[in-house]
């Protein structure tokens, strides 16, 4: 049976995940599959709905950039919250709000735009960054020597 | 100095890179910075001039979809098409005309969407989907074992 190890030593997680595109959705899916708790907040109802049948977490519709809709998602119970939303300055927010205001133990959240990192970093916040993740994966597949800058 | 090794042996190559995204500019700055010929096509001029200083590169200013366009990045004396636009459908057809029409030696796509990659593959073209990158890295950061279906 998957379990997460690492700085949390649990089994079973309650896992906050903002966003439910194509990311969120495949992770809660996953996350969900196995055995976590998952709580997936998002304010487009047709995205929610769109969740594979392999979720059996919580759904709820609302903006995440509102404190209520974070309280509702009890992300002060959370052990991790995924950020994920397409916008980096709400997920820069967010994240920020998910460590400083609810202190929730891990916060990823997804960078869009690489020359946000800086930002993120800044605030201890873990990052995704799927444009780096990108060009490592074409490095890869060309097999080009060198670190890009 | 960075070489590309692998199925093409030479040190220097002709890289068609349709797309100047986010992921299309950095890719095209980084092998044009280690020496190869880069050409980049968009439709956006925007785009194009926000190429940075280290692309050395030409640009092309046109529709992919258009064999002209394509006929004027010289696809068929390109060694590599990175097909890198942001719409999963103008990428299949695009590089199934790199591959058939131009005979292209590699090519390699980007699918947004996951449900796409067997499409892709299909053709026989070489995937990069960020969002499945990104599902892997986020496994990663939590450590979880198993793999996801």
């Amino acid at each position: 049976m998957a379990i997460i190890k690492g700085t949390v030593k649990k089994k079973e997680y309650y896992i906050v995940i903002i966003g439910c595109g194509r990311l969120g959705s495949r992770i809660a899916s996953l996350l969900s599959s196995q055995g976590h708790s998952v709580v997936v907040v998002d304010r487009d109802e047709d995205a929610l709905q769109a969740l594979s049948y392999e979720f059996s977490g919580f759904t709820i519709l609302g903006e995440a950039t509102e404190l209520d809709t974070l309280k509702n998602a009890k992300l002060d119970k959370a052990d991790i919250a995924l950020v994920l939303s397409p916008d980096d300055n709400t997920n820069i927010m967010i994240a920020l709000v998910a460590k400083e205001y609810f202190s929730t133990p891990r916060v990823i959240a997804r960078a869009y735009d690489p020359s946000n990192l800086e930002v993120f970093s800044q605030f201890g916040i873990e990052i995704i960054c799927p444009t780096l993740l990108a060009v490592e994966s074409i490095k890869e597949a060309l097999e080009i020597a060198g670190d890009e800058s």
